[in-house]
Parts: C-alpha cells; structure tokens; sequence
C-alpha cells in the first residue's frame, strides 16, 4: 500500500512477467481474460495507481491543461476559470491554474516551464506588464496549442476569445454624457493592455462625436496590484477641474472610488457618476447599486477552452487558425450613473 | 526547436554519449568543466528544455502541490489560495487547483488521482457533501502528506489550519443579543461541515447563555451551489413569527438577503439585522455598510503550505503531527447590525 508499489511488485506477487502484467493492465488483447482478471484484481486490493509519469512518456499526453492568469481574486478570472473547467471536466482533462500576478517574469517563467510536457495546452489572459511576446512565440514553435482569453496580444497569429470592449467602452461613455456628463475620466490599469487600449478608444470616439474635448488629464493609470488606487483617486477628485464620471475598468477600482467620494462628502451619483466593468454578484446591492459592464466571463472560458480542444483534437502539428471570437458584455444601468 | 529534442539530438550534435549529456546536465562530478559548458550552450542555443516527466521518474518529485477546494467564486478561497501561492513561490514548487464544486464524488476521483505521483502534498478545504473519511485515507497510506485547511474533517489525524468558528459565532451572537435581538436565524450550508457544526454550536451557546430559546425554525439550510437561496430567505421573512437578524455562514448568501428584504420592503438594519462570515472587499460600500466576521484567509493559505513543506521536508515516511492551528477571526460592527 505504499506510494512506490510498482508493476513489478504486482508482477512478483502474480508471477508473471513485468511486461504481461503491464499489457494486462493496457487490455492487451495479446494477454487471456483469466490473466488480466487476475492482474484487476491484485491491482484493486493493492490500491495500485499508474505512474502518470510513466505513462505519460509512453503517450506523451498528460491529460493537463493550463490556464495563466493574473489573479483569481477578481471575480471575471474566478467565473472564467468556472467556464473553462466546465468544458475540461466533461473531456476528462485536468486544469492547471497558474497565477502571474501581473508579473511578465512569472509568465516567461511559466510558459518556459509549459514548454516541457507538463501540459498539452494553454490558455493565457497576459499580464498588464507583457510587452512583447517571445515566450508566446516559443510556445508555437513546440507546437504546443494557445489560445488567448480577455488580454490577448494582438500581434500574436493565435485563437483570441474576448469580449466588445471599444463597443462597450463607447456604449458606456455616450451613457454618461446622456446622464449631462462633460468631464468623464477614465481608470485603466497602467500597462500595455489590449483591453485597455480598446476600450481607451471607444471612450474617445464617444467622446469626439458627441463634440466633447478629450482631456489628457482624464486617462488616469491605476495600480494593478497596490492599495494606492484609493489615494489616486482622492487625488484626482480635489482637482479644481473634478471629474464628474468615471469609468473604471477594473472591479476592484470601485472601492477606491467609493471611498474616496465618501471620505470626501461627495455624492455618488449626484456629484460624481461612477460605471465599471465588473462581474460582481454584489454591483446591484451596493451602496448606490453600481451600473457595469457585465462581461460573460464564464461563456468566453467555455468558448476558449472548446477552440483548445479543437486544436486538440487534430493532427500533432496542427495550429488552429487564428480566429478572433468576440462574445458582447452588456451594460446594466443601475443607481450609480442615474441622473 | 520542435517539443521533442531530445537528450539524444543533444549528444549526436555534440558527438557524445547520451550517459555523458545526461549527467552534464546534472551537473556531475563525472564530466569536466569543459564539456558541461560546450553542453549547456548547446542545450540553451537550441531551447532544451527537460522532460518533466522522465526527470520525476528518476527523481519521484514533481515540485507540485495539489489545492484542493469547493470554489474560487468566493473571496475566502481565493484569499487562501494567494497565501498558499505566496509561500510555493518561495520553494519552488507549483500549485495545480482542483475545483469539486461541492460534489464528493469529485473529491474522491480527484484525491485519487493525486496518489500517482503526480503531487508532493496536499491541501484541501473538503466540500460541503463530505461524509467519511475513507478517501483521504487512503492518501495517508501512501505517505502523501496532506493538510487540512478552513473545512476538516475533525476525526482524520491530519494538521488542520483553521480560525475560531465558534467563538466567532459566540460573539458575533452576543453583539446581535446586545443589538436587542431575540429571534436570531442562522443560515449554513446544508451538508456536513465542521466548521458549519462549529459555528452553530458558537450561535446555540451565546443564546443558552442569554437565556433565549433556541428555534428549530432558525437553523436554515441553505443551497451551496444553487441560486434559489433568494426564495429561501424570502420565505423566511414572510414567516409569521419573522428573524430580527440573520448569521449567514457564506458570503453569497449577503446578496440572497440583502435582495428579499428590499423586495419586501424590510429595512436592514430596522427591520432585520444581518451579519455575514466573509471576506468580501466590498463589505464596507454596500447598501447597508455589511457586519463581517472576517476571516484571516490569506494566513490560514500560508500557515497551511508551511506545514505541508515541514513534512516535504522530512522523511520520505514522516507523516506530520497532527497540530491544530487556530487564526482568530475579527468581528468587523457596520451599518447592517446596528441599533
């Protein structure tokens, strides 16, 4: 019963050879049904379990995905990583979540390590810090299949499943002008985001046809991983020219923001509107009730991991083409941007 | 470049043995200096990277740790899991996520797996469906350290990393007795969880101790993984004798109140009190302000993977004992239990 006990022992104990009882094992049609029930047997009464090691080397699957993602302390990653479990457990495949915490050495350092058989795919949102994409590019030259989630490089020749974030962002910005805002700043995770960008961009379109003047100072870079968002945001609120609607494109910017019109007796929304893009189950229970951009988070998991499987499922040398999946969010107009 | 270089593609360019590249890469004793760098450059120019698995079938370690976990929809888990990963880290070792979504028959196949080889250690929070111990076990008798974290199962001589669940609950009841509450429901996960027990017992003792009877009726048990916990509460509150408060056991169920009593027009805190275990980031701007037990997640993560590698440490046999690590949690007073 101990960790170690091996087809040897198994083939000691039956006297058989080590190979009959490996072939037994694998249903060999070279071995009598007497024998392999015999072998079932002491195996089950042993508790023995294969080496995947072993086995692994014989047919080179591990049966492991991995999915690299910056944090799963926000709710987009943890229903996203939901999605794509959904779609391993009914193959029969192990997901393997490794967190980068928006460190670009973290992810060099595991998708290096990826390179080594430990996984036959990947599924990757970057980092905030990501600038270019050698370790993405060695990935393909192994022929190990990749499929980008929600924070894609765009240059990259492979699957990308991600969401409408120009159309969201212009959506949610003619919003907040409809509700009389001219002063609206963005709060983006500093970085080279490709989300970012895009929805960067359909604020500023919105902006520009609604003949609304951009504002540099309004393109605010927040944080990704420290407290200070809240001290940033106080910041921007004391200017003699104060926002009068943020839109912010992180959840966890929310709280900063909050806080920080509390702590300054400003009122959300009469004197400052507030709109994220957020999956939080508790937006329509907040203090106002928090209007969003709800991404579907969980169905661009399924959706990426079903393209993986894809890829999978084809020949070794297979590299799916490099579709652009693109499932909408939808804005949820609550409390915080009424009028 | 191709996934399958091979030691031997590496000694037939260097014109040696495959034995001499082997142990050139492992650094040993046996080969010169000279011919460890003229391998190494040539490993490093051609992106050599070692098998995994052949290398855990010499070595029988595969660097990886198994979290083993209901979900990470939820701030608790993901919090520990970060503490978990913070301490992996520093050792080396990845941590490969398991989600049983609250269903044994998951958990088993899963900690069966894990018997193979292909984790070092485990550390698990068991679902809320768990009724024996047989499965883990059977880990035990193959010598797979293996720590409990936040849900044990108390009679498995395991380490166990928990908080204070029921002298928690006993003071998070005495704060609502104090608030002028009598009719207390407490709301838990149905199935068979110790710190569920625990908690229950905390909430039966503070009422005992005041003198107030306890009501069959207040012991609700709520769904772990369905959405109708809503009609649930509502029912509740439209029993004729109806709770002046409510412990919920579990974040999500916040919203399950915090929604019914809006829909009927109950005011938290005037009409029903409610406090929460939970580690929401988000307690503090909610609609009220939420009462939280909150619990030292992200410490319980780390105290959990320092043990575990105590025992990686040790003896191929040391099987770690069975301490119980107890971090208090805070009672955090806000706007929804007040006077």
């Amino acid at each position: 019963m101990s960790k170690d006990l091996t087809i040897k022992e198994l083939a000691r104990q039956l006297g058989l050879s080590v190979a009959t009882v490996s072939k037994a094992l694998r249903d060999s049609h070279e071995i009598s049904q007497a024998t392999k029930q015999r072998v079932q047997e002491l195996a089950t009464q042993l508790d023995y379990v294969p080496d995947p090691y072993a086995s692994s080397l014989r047919s080179r699957k591990s049966k492991t995905l991995a999915v690299v993602v910056p944090e799963i302390a926000d709710s987009f990653f943890s229903q996203a990583i939901n999605g794509i479990e959904s779609v391993a457990i009914e193959k029969g495949y192990h997901v393997l979540i490794y967190l980068t915490h928006e460190r670009y050495e973290s992810e060099k350092a595991i998708l290096h390590e990826c390179q080594s058989g430990r996984v036959e795919g990947i599924l990757i949102s970057v980092t905030a810090n990501t600038l270019e994409s050698n370790h993405i590019d060695s990935i393909l030259r192994h022929n190990i299949p990749l499929v980008f989630f929600d924070r894609c490089i765009e240059s990259v020749d492979c699957p990308k499943v991600t969401t409408n974030d120009f159309e969201s962002a212009y959506q949610a910005t003619e919003h907040l002008i409809a509700a009389g805002c001219r002063n609206i700043a963005i709060l983006s995770i500093s970085g080279n985001l490709s989300i970012s960008n895009q929805r960067f961009l359909g604020y500023r379109k919105a902006l520009e046809e609604h003949g609304i003047p951009f504002d540099p100072a309004n393109d605010i870079q927040c944080s990704a991983t420290e407290s200070d968002n809240y001290a940033l945001v106080k910041t921007v609120l004391n200017r003699s020219r104060r926002p009068d609607a943020f839109i912010a494109s992180v959840e966890k910017l929310t709280a900063s923001v909050y806080l920080a019109c509390r702590d300054l007796n400003l009122s959300i929304p009469g004197d400052v509107k507030m709109l994220c893009f957020s999956n939080l189950d508790t937006a329509m229970i907040l203090n106002p009730a928090l209007t969003t951009v709800t991404q579907p988070a969980y169905e661009i998991g399924r959706e990426a991991a079903q393209i993986l499987f894809r890829a999978l499922g084809g020949k070794r040398s297979f590299r799916p083409a490099s579709d652009k999946i693109i499932i909408p969010s939808r804005l949820m107009i609550r409390e915080s941007t009424q009028l």
